[in-house]
């Protein structure tokens, strides 16, 4: 809140030096990100590993604690080493993020995530000592997931550059969609080894394939060539057509009829196949999201050398013989510089700034104008979860069933998700805001 | 890059950390937001100044600088000064905004700006000369000014609490809408004083005049007490009425009729105490806008010191008779405390630090609702200037009829403008993107 802090700052500021800091700026974003790339890699290694966990936490306590013990404490190990490199992760980035002002969400959804690792231990406990139902640790490794892909949710609001943007877009969709799937891989196994599925879980089951086609409708719409490479490839393995099969029977077979048991495994063995090619995806743009900081950051400080050179240049223009540089990029329109010809020699310099000026102010729109849609899809995913809050809250239903009404108000307004969910959110002061907010605290345990 | 720049950062995480460094996260953007103040400050000041000036070189040049001489050399001596405090302002907040990652477009327009101002001697010497028409002026004075106002816009943009937001949205609205007035006291002026309003002079008074009104809406719907006051005696002001009658004759007084010349000084009076009116407004918000962050400043920090003695017990809680104290900022719900009380006593410490994280993240959420609406405010001005600027070059039409083109849309169409200014620029890659582009450059010089 003083002035003292940085003595070496001139009085006068300038155009040129305005324009130099705003390149800066953009460099210590990239900075910034490039470390963020660790973090958003470990929370995918980590989520991959507790679905693993939690899969091989169901059928040790649906087995009765007789079975898949050792492959379980496999699991944790591992996910041992995955929880302190996370850990790690956040130590390195922590002082990085509490500078970058935008980033109290950020943090705050961080100590969320924590604070459910750290109860790890228990839950691993209880399940040891069969405390804990099925139901229970599936919640409690559903909430711990949920949190943790938040993490990655809440990254991505703080990027400024499009193209990296929109490969955190992709990433936060793949693992949403991969997680909807290991939760549709909970579901049919406690259907297909209980030998039924009731109303319900045939319910849940369809709202799970649904949410999973959301996903990757978005992630699709951001991915980058490799991983929409890997994801066609996945789409057209002949598992998918035996998945597509096992579905149908999960939703079509009611009550009464029962489904042999053997299925169970099958179903086990498909979906977490399934879930490790959506891993691969996942790495796929992991890796694109480090190159492409590289890449923009070499781009970034390349550009700001050349910057400072011509601007250097111009400012020693004492000798009026020495030609001055006219450097323009992103292909500045040869024309403007025309257009100021008349002006005379004494305004070469002027002109050069200006063009410089006129070309950052030019790219930062467009770059405004390319983030946008992926704001956009990150501010859809976001009202739809409010709206789902709210409808539970207010109906008192489950969030399968909120989900469901959210897609039957969309279907028979002929109005998109995002669009029902923000007429209904800009409703909420009248159908009961406060409940909504006290939900959306307690909603997602 | 390199994780060696904090070695003070211990290895393992925790969420009792996060939750602290969101805190402060919170507490640095809060004294950015006060440095910033200052800016913003600096920035309404020369802005009126400028518009004082642009009046006084106006009617300067319009009497073939026999007249007010005098008045304009006092407004330009107190200019100097007003630009100087501006620079300086600049200077104190450079660093600072080096450092804060989302600034790269801010720091661009202030580069954007400080260019313009730098033009401003020689534009002042070729008035001097009569080199400069009162077009030609005034187009460079509202050019000046439009990037200034774009540099409080680009501010506003950055802020994360939602209350210091409303005021900075506000805040620019009135400085459009003053400035607006601005430009329908020059456009009265040039037709009161030469006699007679034209088609194309009279269409231009009623675009400023509607701009204006729709500028002052969407500060009435983000001002404070005070400042709606003033505004409300402002509107309930005699002059309103003279202002009013006198907008009808140039509207509706076409090429063969004339006027009285005599008009031409009393438009000009009435107007620029109407803008000094406007000015105490725009004081009144930043004044309003300084008491908020030094509360909110305040109260983060209480919060932090609150949060930081009760971690602290937390962590020491070795000896068990210690009673813990269960503190939830923002009146955290009872109930959840109690939901937990079959857990045993061994679970406090995770229950509260529970608590705090539910807390922080419920905050977090509200104020991201809290702070839609302001961005969305924002987002509306910026996409109706977009529109604006691709109707432009799509059409090659001026920035009024421009305007004029996208109220016919939305009227015909029965929508909000940003609604139809959205559906056109989903269509601009249809119509000519690249163009809107080049446009969007060279369109507001």
């Amino acid at each position: 809140m003083n002035t003292q802090r940085h003595p070496h700052v001139t009085a006068a500021a300038t155009a040129a030096d305005f324009l130099i800091a705003s390149r800066q700026c953009e460099i210590r974003n990239l900075e910034h990100f490039l470390r963020m790339g660790r973090l958003v890699q470990s929370v995918g290694n980590l989520v991959h590993g507790l679905q693993r966990e939690r899969g091989a936490t169901n059928l040790f306590l649906g087995s009765g604690c007789q079975r898949f013990a050792r492959q379980r404490d496999l699991v944790l190990k591992q996910n041992e080493q995955l929880a302190s490199i996370f850990r790690e992760a956040l130590a390195d980035i922590q002082h990085d993020l509490t500078d970058h002002p935008v980033s109290s969400p950020l943090l705050g959804h961080i100590a969320g995530a924590l604070h459910c690792l750290d109860q790890l231990p228990e839950m691993r406990r209880r399940v040891a000592e069969q405390s804990a139902s099925v139901a229970d640790a599936t919640d409690w490794y559903c909430d711990t997931i949920h949190k943790l892909i938040t993490v990655v949710f809440e990254a991505a609001e703080t990027v400024a550059e499009p193209s990296i943007a929109g490969l955190l877009v992709a990433m936060v969709h793949v693992m949403n969609g991969k997680e909807y799937c290991g939760q549709e891989r909970a579901t049919g196994s406690a259907g297909f080894s209980s030998g039924q599925f009731d109303s319900a879980l045939s319910r849940r089951m369809m709202h799970l394939v649904e949410a999973q086609e959301r996903c990757f409708e978005v992630f699709v719409n951001f991915a980058h060539e490799e991983s929409l490479g890997l994801w066609q490839t996945l789409r057209a393995h002949p598992r998918e057509l035996e998945i597509e099969r096992m579905r149908q029977k999960a939703v079509s077979v009611g009550r009464f009829k029962t489904l042999d048991e053997g299925l169970a495994d099958h179903w086990f063995h498909l979906m977490t196949e399934r879930m490790d090619d959506l891993k691969k995806i996942e790495d796929s743009i992991e890796s694109a999201f480090h190159h492409r900081c590289v890449e923009r950051y070499t781009e970034a400080r390349r550009t700001l050398a050349h910057q400072e050179t011509l601007l250097a240049s111009l400012e020693q223009r004492s000798s009026p013989a020495t030609p001055v540089l006219v450097v323009c990029d992103n292909g500045v329109d040869a024309r403007t510089v025309d257009a100021w010809a008349g002006d005379g020699v004494g305004q070469q310099a002027g002109r050069s700034i200006f063009d410089l000026v006129q070309a950052q102010t030019r790219r930062l729109r467009q770059m405004s104008e390319e983030l946008q849609s992926a704001k956009e899809a990150l501010e859809d995913r976001r009202i739809q979860e409010k709206a789902v809050l709210l409808l539970m809250e207010h109906r008192n239903i489950s969030n399968d069933e909120a989900h469901r009404l959210l897609r039957k108000l969309a279907m028979d307004q002929g109005k998109r998700l995002p669009e029902v969910a923000r007429a209904l959110m800009s409703m909420s002061a009248v159908i009961g805001n406060q409940a909504a907010g006290l939900k959306s605290c307690r909603g997602t345990r």
